[in-house]
């Protein structure tokens, strides 16, 4: 399989994983009298975890948890934010400007915050109020720390359960997923490399997902011209220009929302021949619980599209690391 | 001036800023201790719009105000929406059935809703708390609801002085501008009529209507297929599939966030040949004052968008009011 580690994926979700006690700890400290609320902050790829988090919590929390994206909160601000927020965040390299900035003005407003950041020795990793360094897994880190707080606050009775089936199965599942979804991630990059414009649609906890497996995969990464669009709002304008041929991904995911996009699927092939459907449905993992499905749709899916990615820059020969404008002079 | 009629846009805001009495009897009666948070919900444009009204009232409120998808209010939930919780709609027709039944939702979950319906005899008007039937000016509104709750919780002290303006100068300032844009309206229209996909970037007030504009307007009525991105997040991805002549058509506001999309009129010249800006501080209404220009910024640009929309389907010839899919069958 081109572009596949086995070991090296089984050992990278094992080890985000194993961050629990780590996570649970730092979640716990902040679970007393002055907890106010929770505040995911981020920018592009982050915002969209972000609103994945967040979708994921809102199913079962009472508590105030919402997701405010870096440059508006750094500009328009969030008076919700001050003594008494949790700020979540996370970051690869650490200098995401937007990061940077809001960080230091959630803690001038007098928020803690717990930063995810994948390099140890940037100026962001000092600044956090509690870092956690590990590689990639960003959304795996962010449900973790959610779960935490909610199985705290009583919302989340089933958290040892879950995460026991997590530990023992997730790993070699999501590889097993890959395994199987190979030779479909071939086809599907050998049908649409040459697109010039590719639509994904998406809800639950896999919308932010679409949103950044669009912008941050396909035009980023691939220089592929794409938009996203929630399935819901689907019928509230873009439908009208979907023709015969235009090609069109729908994610499906088994959380909440699973009708709101399983009504898009309904209505794809009333006027359309290119769409397909990645159902998170058709890629069961033994052990974890048909009840929990909804929690790691987003993950399995995931797992599809690394492959589409992997075979879309095999197939299209462009390199997924270079970029054109981003971070290459100032603007 | 094709598709213009001076005299009845003049009457259309005049009577949008006419309900203020109205709905500020309404408002002033959800001003108690039994208040406990604010919910714009909506779908589609209307969502679009609430998204225009948060971020209006981040810039100065403390309380909890927050939007919501119908569509996703009715799967996920949102349990902040309950009692003491203040809903606010708007629907054209009554029958957008996710708005439906998110107001049957939010009050049975113990919440009031204000209904801005514009067909009086619909089931909708009479299932709302309070109904108020106008054509048209769903943000003017949206804000002017907004706008009335800050002022009695003592964060718009200007709020008399601002309408005072308003009413004054706001209908004959709007149709003054469609006047002023009219012929660039044209050129625009021209330019792009033929597009194959165009970009559409904003920020602030105006992220929402970017959202819509491109959507609502471009997508359901002219069927020409648009992307709709904020302006901070254009820089994290979206940027690197714009090529020299792609069509890019910026918004700027005077509000908290003008910054983030001056910085997107930075970076456009150094990559692209084919972009516009449109800027709301290009086009002054008298008798408005500097300091209230950000809360009307997306009225203006929608004065300027009005110009396009008309010489696109002059030109074009394509009914903006014709739908291929959207309700002709059930899906």
């Amino acid at each position: 399989m081109v572009k596949y580690n086995r070991e090296e994926q089984i050992a990278s979700v094992r080890g985000a994983l194993a961050l629990r006690s780590e996570i649970e700890k730092i979640v716990d400290s902040y679970c007393n009298e002055d907890f106010r609320n929770l505040c995911y902050l981020g920018i592009g790829g982050t915002w969209a975890s972000c609103l994945q988090a967040v979708v994921h919590m809102k199913e079962r929390t009472d508590r105030d948890v919402f997701a405010a994206n870096a440059a508006e909160y750094n500009t328009t601000g969030d008076r919700r934010v001050g003594r008494g927020t949790v700020v979540v965040i996370s970051s690869v390299t650490g200098t995401t400007v937007e990061i940077v900035a809001g960080v230091r003005k959630a803690q001038a407003d007098g928020a803690k915050v717990i930063g995810f950041v994948d390099n140890a020795d940037c100026e962001l990793a000092g600044m956090v109020d509690n870092c956690i360094t590990y590689k990639s897994n960003e959304q795996l880190k962010f449900f973790m720390t959610a779960d935490r707080f909610m199985f705290n606050w009583g919302e989340m009775d089933e958290y040892e359960e879950f995460y026991g089936q997590m530990d023992k199965y997730l790993p070699e599942g999501l590889v097993e997923i890959e395994e199987k979804a190979d030779s479909f991630g071939e086809e599907y990059a050998k049908a649409h490399l040459n697109d010039r414009l590719h639509y994904f649609v998406g809800a639950g906890t896999m919308y932010g997902a679409t949103y950044s497996y669009a912008m941050c995969y396909w035009e980023e990464m691939h220089w592929i011209r794409t938009k996203s669009i929630h399935s819901a709002e689907f019928f509230h304008g873009m439908l009208e220009i979907i023709d015969d041929d235009t090609p069109v991904t729908l994610f499906v995911t088994e959380d909440s929302q699973r009708s709101l996009s399983e009504r898009v699927a309904r209505f794809l092939p009333k006027i359309n021949h290119n769409h397909t459907v990645i159902d998170a449905a058709d890629y069961p993992i033994e052990g974890i619980d048909a009840k929990f499905r909804g929690n790691i749709s987003h993950l399995i899916i995931h797992a599809v599209t690394n492959r589409i990615d992997a075979h879309l820059e095999a197939i299209g020969g462009h390199d997924m690391t270079i970029r054109r404008y981003y971070r290459k002079f100032d603007y």
